[in-house]
């Protein structure tokens, strides 16, 4: 049973004044049919317990105090990868994958290009990036072949193949792009549990508790 | 003489409550000496009084509210240019032109690729923009013959030569630029002219009162 609007934001002020809980996370997407507004809800959360980021992702704060606080849940590390001066290509401009993307690449110094639906030449772009993140919500769109050789592939994509007894699928077709790639996360596997292996993190779950609404 | 910080917040403050005053313009950058936050200072103007749209450049509320209330300075329609499906290059990532004119291109759906100080191939990626905007602040630092034939270059740079009579020139270098571009603003006399057209029609001057700090 999900609550409604009010109540979601009485529940959340609650928690942000209660010592015992030290770690919020607004599960996303929020019920379309409360028609709740989610930076409203996301920004009830203090921001010393916001443990995904999300108050970061979804305001402005973020570009200034992503390294400060808590690192939103998309700040992956890649070991051994120097992103300044990279050609990064994001596709996707979504507020929780695409946009944060751009703006943690751009800060590290990437050359960084958004590519989305209307892109025109996307095989072209791709082809273009030494990093690519994908965060599109399209079942494998992106082929091997438009690959950069070399290239370090993120892909934040989940998809349910009903077809193929509900299989998940990134928006990268991995067999074709494990040839070319120097790095790639599959689905799943790759991005999903990295991002709780980073709330965990954020969280220090040894000594809090965590309320998942 | 310029007053400080605590200052500066009542006398905006005060200035948002006087029916008289129907827009505030904070002029930037402020002074240095006085360590202020510009972030502070420009968000303290209300938003139906924020004529240059000021407190939408340097908040995430521009991303929802641009065209919603007052247009920022730097939306510049060019006549005749679809933005939807091109490949823009917005070089710098300032907060007053790269950071705002990426998203108002990407909110267009145009392609975006930021560049800046630290990309390694910038005459490559100039030669692939449709849409050229340079808020770089380096003098006449992109050549024609980077460009692409036909493509539409704004130049947001003002940059004062002093060997050579205090001339004002662009980031882009005019004359070989012309030769190629389909449409280039000049500078002086370009983007200049167009930011104080803006905010005059913002602020409609005819019957109003504006305050300079």
């Amino acid at each position: 049973r999900k609550p409604a609007k009010l109540s979601l934001c009485i529940s959340i002020m609650a928690v942000n004044q209660n010592p015992a809980v030290h770690g919020v996370i607004v599960q996303l997407p929020l019920d379309s049919a409360h028609k709740m507004d989610t930076e409203l809800i996301t920004n009830a959360v203090s921001p010393d317990k916001d443990v995904d980021g999300s108050d970061f992702i979804l305001s402005c704060d973020f570009r200034e105090a992503m390294f400060n606080l808590f690192p939103p849940v998309m700040s992956l590390p890649v070991p051994g990868v120097s992103v300044a001066g990279k050609h990064a290509v994001v596709i996707g401009r979504s507020k929780i994958v695409g946009a944060p993307m751009h703006d943690l690449l751009l800060w590290r110094h990437a050359t960084v290009t958004t590519c989305h639906s209307r892109t025109q030449d996307l095989p072209e772009q791709v082809g273009r990036a030494d990093i690519l993140v994908v965060g599109a919500g399209r079942a494998e769109m992106v082929r091997g072949e438009w690959l950069k050789v070399g290239a370090v592939v993120i892909d934040c994509g989940i998809n349910h193949l009903p077809a193929s007894g509900k299989r998940v699928v990134g928006d990268v077709h991995y067999a074709s792009a494990n040839q070319r790639a120097g790095f790639i996360t599959p689905v799943p596997g790759g991005v999903g549990p990295m991002t709780v292996a980073i709330i965990n993190d954020n969280i220090r779950l040894s000594e809090q508790e965590v309320l998942l609404f």
